[in-house]
Parts: structure tokens; C-alpha cells; sequence
């Protein structure tokens, strides 16, 4: 089978829509995708990218994606890579497109001077979590991320004083 | 008392250095304090920045800081703020400044249109939770955090194909 992967371009956009969509239906959580192609054509090909992403393709057809920004550690004192969606398409799962994608984003990492590659997987995926295991990742199980949004987020940034 | 809390800037590194010593410190975690002023000069006021600070002062005297850095959220679309790190010095603890400084970062999330701010706490730091609970804040505990870094890293980029 012939993989290739490339960084995803411009017109790639309702493509990397679609895959995100793929990716959240997978995950349960399909309900909470409101992304739109404007929005993500701004994130990954605007003035000031936000992110980036690469498509692994069989044959020329797209099959799967991933999708990355950059983090920052203090206590390294540098910038790392930060994994936000690793996705292949259920038909070509277990033929080696996810640790293609995933060697090509570390690959990115190294060359860019980063030591580390971090992401995040629902701890009922467990075909995932074995695979990321068997990379050699380890789960930072002493953490908890915290989230405020919406009106909590709203909430708080009004309890801030005015500017004088 | 008199707190305010003003962007950092380049004559801050040191004092940025040294508040992420007394995180790590905090956090039992010092030995992992590898960052220099140097990297935290390019990582914060480099020609592409990819983190920002906030120092919070009383009466004048730097006392705590919050850096934190742009997410991206595929589901949402959109960009969110990442609170790496938020430390005010331990004589000074209890007294709003932790609060004052999340809710700052909150005010430039809701400026800049992110519907999400989120951070990661050591779970044994209960104090923190509890703060973090009060605000409204959610944990993420369907998610686990995996990382891969140093010789593990190295090994997953160098499985890559070499570019024909």
C-alpha cells in the first residue's frame, strides 16, 4: 500500500473539516463540532497560523489527518508540539497510517528543536491508548486539565477590575 | 492592599525565571527546571513569540505571574488560551492575587474571542482544585494527557521514511 503524507494546504480546508467531523463522530462526540471552513482557513492559513496539519493519502486519496500547534513549557524553557487530532478513516485502520502520521509529526518536533510531543486520548479508547503505549508514551496520570468556558469564562473575566 | 497586574516585558525574564523556579518549587518539581533567560527571552519577546506573561504586582513589588500561550480547539473552530503556569509567591497566598491574575488571562480570552481557557493541576494539589472548582472550572477527567520526549521521540521520528 502506498502512504504518502503532506502537509495539508489551503484547498485541503473542506477536506480537514470533514475529517474533524470523522474524527468526532468516533469519539461520541459529534454533537460538539461547530467548526466551519472559514474558521479553520483562518487557523491554519491566515496571517498568523494557529495551527497546522498534514494529510496521509493511499493512493492518492485522503485517508486520515493530523492536526498540531505548538505548546511552550517553562520548565523546559522552549516550545513543544501538541498533538490536537490524529485521525484515520475506520476502513484503513491497523495498516500503520497512525504511526506514520504520528512519526511525521515527531519528526517535525526533533527538527524543530522541541523535546517533547504531548496529546490527549479519552480513556475509553483503549486500541489507542495501547498503541500510544507501545510508542513508548507515557499517560501524565498526576494531572488534571481544568476547562472554564462560556458563561463561567464570561463570568470571571467580568470580575476583573476596570481599567482605571 | 494595592494589586496590579501589568503585561511582562523584557527587562522581567529574570524575575519570570525566577517565578518559574518557585512554581517548580511548589510543585516538588525543581529538578525539572531547565529553562534559561535566554529561551524565555525568544519564547516571550522573539521575533515569533510563542507564549505571553502577566506579572501581578503590590505596592510595586512583583509577587506573582501567569504565562500562557494560544490553543486550538478542531470541534470549535477556534483558538482558546492555555494557562501554563500561575504561581504567586506563598507569603502572599490567600489573598485574591491567584484570582486576580486567572481573571485576567479570562479577559483576554473573552477579548480575543476564545470560548476556552484551560490549565492542568498536580492532583494532590487540593488547595488549587478547590479554588479552581469555585470558579465554575471543569476537570477534563474523560481525558488523559500522553507525552512522548527524549530517546522515545527521537525513535518515533526516525521510523519516518526517509524523503525519496
Amino acid at each position: 500500500m502506498s502512504v504518502a503524507v503532506r502537509p495539508a494546504t489551503a484547498a485541503d480546508v473542506p477536506l480537514v473539516l470533514d475529517l474533524i467531523r470523522g474524527l468526532a463522530e468516533y469519539e461520541r462526540l459529534a454533537h460538539e463540532v461547530r467548526a466551519t471552513e472559514d474558521g479553520l482557513r483562518d487557523a491554519l492559513f491566515g496571517p498568523q497560523p494557529g495551527a497546522e496539519a498534514l494529510i496521509a493519502e493511499v493512493h492518492g486519496a485522503p485517508v486520515g489527518f493530523a492536526l498540531f500547534f505548538h505548546n511552550f513549557s517553562t520548565f523546559l524553557g522552549r516550545r513543544g508540539l501538541y498533538l490536537e487530532d490524529l485521525f484515520v478513516r475506520p476502513e484503513y485502520r491497523g495498516t500503520g497510517i497512525g504511526r506514520r502520521l504520528l512519526a511525521e509529526v515527531a519528526a517535525l518536533a526533533v527538527a524543530r528543536g522541541c523535546q517533547r510531543l504531548e496529546w490527549s486520548v479519552l480513556k475509553w479508547n483503549a486500541p489507542a491508548i495501547g498503541f500510544y503505549r507501545a510508542l513508548g508514551a507515557v499517560p501524565l496520570d498526576e494531572w488534571t486539565t481544568f476547562r472554564l468556558a462560556g458563561d463561567t469564562l464570561a463570568t470571571l473575566a467580568a470580575a476583573r477590575p476596570a481599567t482605571p
